[in-house]
């Protein structure tokens, strides 16, 4: 089951995805205009059930940013340690996350392009596992912490890397330029832990595999992230979580390998999709 | 003319400030449910005008922060140079502005309590002016940002202080506490240029001055902070600028002067008005 948001003859949608199309779901919620208010509604499973029930609608379509309108996106910093430190004794692990909001404006959909701007040609790609929150709450116990995810997708949390240290702390103006990034394709319902404890995600730039991970080897854990965002804020059903990024970034490489135009990311993670995006030149 | 959202009779309601109260212009305006509303679609005029109409519906109410809903509230760090420094070449002044977003979910509203939660006392204050924008844009210049502004409120900024420094960059975690911060007590249209220029910021606990200062002393003034979002994100209806705080906070006097409950801050601009909040422990 994936449910995206998607456009179609100038309207906006969203609807379950099946391999023979779009099976438009919004016109049968007039009370949820877009996939945040049923997220914020924690009403996953009613569109669950309502895809079963109708058939195809779309085979032509253009998916946007997963939840264009979401409010609270909140992402972790880089959060797994290097391949090469791995046999370190980890003293030098940090004792709390790296956390940064960004605007959905950042965040284009699957299939589209990334937006490299005029002022700076830094654009990186960071591969992430993102989750939705379905149940709210403050001071959730890692005990209890998955009960409160309600879907699953993906992230290429794009940046411009040369402005992540334009301040000497927080990465606000490099994290949060116009369509630097991508959120989708597409939510797919949580509904065992085994789809984030045994996941795997892989970045690819023209189909070369740039970071490969595995969710287990994380430095904070989804479970400690929830448990420690919530300690100081609560959390409401629709809000975002991008999870934290594997090394590999374009940064990392000497000389850096920035995306270019021309150029297609992939980031893969079995049991949730791949989420592709190309690059393109700001128009002025 | 002030502008406010509040509640009355556990509704509610935004509407115009009198001395004689409140009068109610929410239910006039069924497109625009809230406060929010009318400043994404940049039609504070209206509200002017309306207000003009209509008599007094309320003279008991609560104020709630000023725009609850408010999606995109993006704060700039510490704008005002140490007095002490001030004779200095300014050559430590930093080239670009620190920024963070904050949820509005950190904020609450005039006349009532900020919180101090269980896990840290180290609630700090910072006074600031916050602005919305009216008309959104992309690279804004310095000469016509002030055209992109509707309206001017002020925020206590309120800080978890030994949070902000958790993780090496990225303030986040101090900044996003519920409740730890206010914006308010309304909103006041923008009109003139010396509402800004000419602005002296105080803030008050229990009386005493522990801020003091003028906006024209920004390091980074308020139509380069314009210019240089803009130049990353374009900036929309109903965006919320809180501008940077002077010296002064509580972390900075030796040892540092924390609140606590029954401490009263105050933060005033004349012509914008005075926002008072006391301090209560959180009940867990």
């Amino acid at each position: 089951m994936r449910f995206a948001t998607y456009s179609s003859d100038n309207e906006t949608y969203y609807g379950a995805v099946t391999d023979a199309g779009m099976i438009a779901l919004s016109h049968l919620f007039p009370q949820w205009p877009t996939l945040y208010d049923v997220m914020s509604a924690n009403a996953l499973d009613t569109l669950v059930s309502a895809s079963r029930d109708h058939p195809v609608t779309h085979t032509e379509y253009v998916y946007e940013m997963v939840m264009p309108n979401a409010p609270r996106i909140l992402c972790v910093g880089v959060n797994f340690p290097d391949r090469n430190a791995e046999y370190n004794d980890g003293s030098a692990q940090p004792k709390y996350m790296s956390l940064f909001p960004r605007f959905a404006s950042g965040f284009t959909g699957h299939d589209r392009n990334l937006v490299r701007p005029p002022e700076n040609h830094t654009l990186d790609y960071e591969g992430e596992v993102a989750i939705v929150i379905g149940k709210g709450g403050r001071r959730i116990s890692q005990e209890n912490a998955y009960d409160h995810i309600a879907a699953l997708t993906l992230c290429n949390e794009g940046t411009i890397r040369d402005w992540v240290r334009h301040a000497k702390f927080n990465v606000t103006q490099g994290k949060n330029w116009d369509c630097s990034g991508a959120i989708g394709p597409w939510l797919v319902p949580f509904t065992d832990a085994s789809q984030l404890d045994d996941a795997r995600i892989i970045t690819r730039v023209n189909g070369e595999v740039r970071q490969d991970d595995v969710l287990s080897r994380m430095m904070f854990p989804i479970r400690r992230e929830i448990e420690y965002i919530s300690t100081f804020m609560t959390l409401k059903p629709g809000d975002v979580i991008v999870t934290g990024t594997p090394t590999g970034a374009g940064a990392r490489f000497d000389p850096p390998r920035y995306l270019k135009p021309g150029d297609v990311v992939e980031i893969e993670v079995e049991g949730i999709g791949t989420l592709r995006n190309g690059i393109e030149d700001e128009q002025v």
